[in-house]
Formats: structure tokens, C-alpha cells, sequence
């Protein structure tokens, strides 16, 4: 399921590749828990949103708005996250997150909360061919 | 120091005024730990980044990457964490955090992470000032 691009191997390792949009790659999260969304704009070298030149910034924030849109549309969510740290990984991906009053790690961030839950594989195809059309709609 | 605009009350409790930019009021939150923004939007019903209309989100971006440059100039931190959670707070706010190799969260998100350690009430307003004077610089 690795995407054809230079991604970090350890984006690659935790994700499943769902699309491309004009920017940005969208990995699907391999973590059950929640509806977790990456987008990892073509850029390898970078680590922060600013290093991005300013029309790649509101490109990035309209995928963000489409990630959102879809994650709401597909999962019903009580709450989007959305962050970019990269503490832990030097490639500039920025998170969208479906959370729930009821997921385990609320009213905290899901990030660095107890290991990820691998979604079966048959259900992990699944979804990113729910997600794969949804953004195709959009 | 609370700012003359709606503001939830627990992020007024938490945080000194800055600065005002074009779309978002500029916050520093009373954490001596690691400096630490929230761009605030003057839209008080919103939650979710993508409930502002498409250029206010550009912009939105734009005020980012401003910060994002002063707290480079200002702290030279080794990360930046940006971030829109608001499980906590039903106010639209983005987190731009100046992140530390030596800081105690450190890989983790610092949401969530340990109480917030107050500035020494001088340090805090000389903290803003020298925010004041560098978004004002930008």
C-alpha cells in the first residue's frame, strides 16, 4: 500500500495510500481507533507549514478543508483535529482527525495516546475505497 | 489583559493579549514552558477550521505562518506544532507552539501534557511586549 512517492518510512509503515490531490498525498491512518487522515504535500525536504510558498499554503488549506468535509461526511465525528507537528517524523504532514466524546484518548489529543489498533486488512481495504470515492466526489 | 472581543472564558483565564492581525487576535498562553500562541478568529460561534469562509481560511493561514516566523525569531525552537483541536474549548483557536528537543513533552503533543507553569507576572507582560514588537515588525 506504499505510496509511490518519497515518503518517510515510517509515514509509510503506519498508513494506507488513499489518493492524490492537487498538493497533497491523503494516507488513511492504520489505527481503528479513529478516522485519521494524513495529507503529505510532494515536498520531502520540508518539516514546516511556513516552508511552503504561499500558494501551496491555501492549497494546503483547502485540502484540509476537503479532508475535513469527507472525515464529517463518511464518519459523523464530534470534533476535527487538525495538526502538524512532526516531533517524531522530518517530513512536513499535516493530521485530520474524526474524534468522538467516546474514543479513548478524548478530551485529549489522540496523538502519542496508547497504541494504534490496526484495522483488519480486509476492513483496512475498505475503507480507503470508502474514502477513495468520497474524495472523489467532492 | 483579557482582550475586548468574545472570548471564551477559559481562554481568556489562559492567556495574555497580544496583538490583533487582520482576522485572528493573537494570544499568549501563560505557559513559561514553551512559547506558545493562539490565533483566534473574531467569529465566536465557530468550532471547525473549515466553517470560515475560503478566504478568511487563507488568511487564516497567512496569520500561521506570521506567527510561526515570530516565534522562529523571537525563541529559535527546534519544532513548530501547529495545531486546531478545541475538544475542550467550543471556540475556534489554533495553537502555534515553539517546541524544544530539551522540553518536557518532547515528542509528544504538549495538549494535555502536565500543568501549564505561569510566568512570573513581569516576564509575562515583558513576554508580550516583545511579541507586540515583533508582529508588528512582520
Amino acid at each position: 500500500m506504499a505510496a509511490a512517492f518519497s515518503l518517510h518510512p515510517r509515514l509509510a509503515a503506519d498508513t494506507a495510500h488513499v489518493t492524490r490531490l492537487a498538493l497533497c498525498h491523503v494516507l488513511l491512518m492504520n489505527d481503528a481507533r479513529v478516522p485519521w487522515l494524513l495529507l503529505v504535500p510532494e515536498r520531502p525536504a520540508l518539516q514546516e507549514l511556513h516552508g511552503l510558498p504561499a500558494p501551496e499554503r491555501a492549497l494546503l488549506m483547502e485540502e484540509i478543508t476537503v479532508a475535513s468535509q469527507v472525515l464529517e461526511r463518511l464518519y459523523r465525528p464530534d470534533k476535527l483535529n487538525v495538526g502538524a507537528l512532526g516531533n517524531l517524523v522530518p517530513q512536513l504532514h499535516v493530521h485530520v482527525i474524526g474524534r468522538y466524546r467516546s474514543d479513548a484518548a478524548w478530551p485529549g489529543p489522540i496523538w502519542g495516546s496508547g497504541p494504534a489498533i490496526p484495522y483488519e486488512p480486509d476492513a483496512l481495504a475498505a475503507e480507503v475505497e470508502r474514502l477513495r470515492t468520497a474524495f472523489a466526489e467532492e
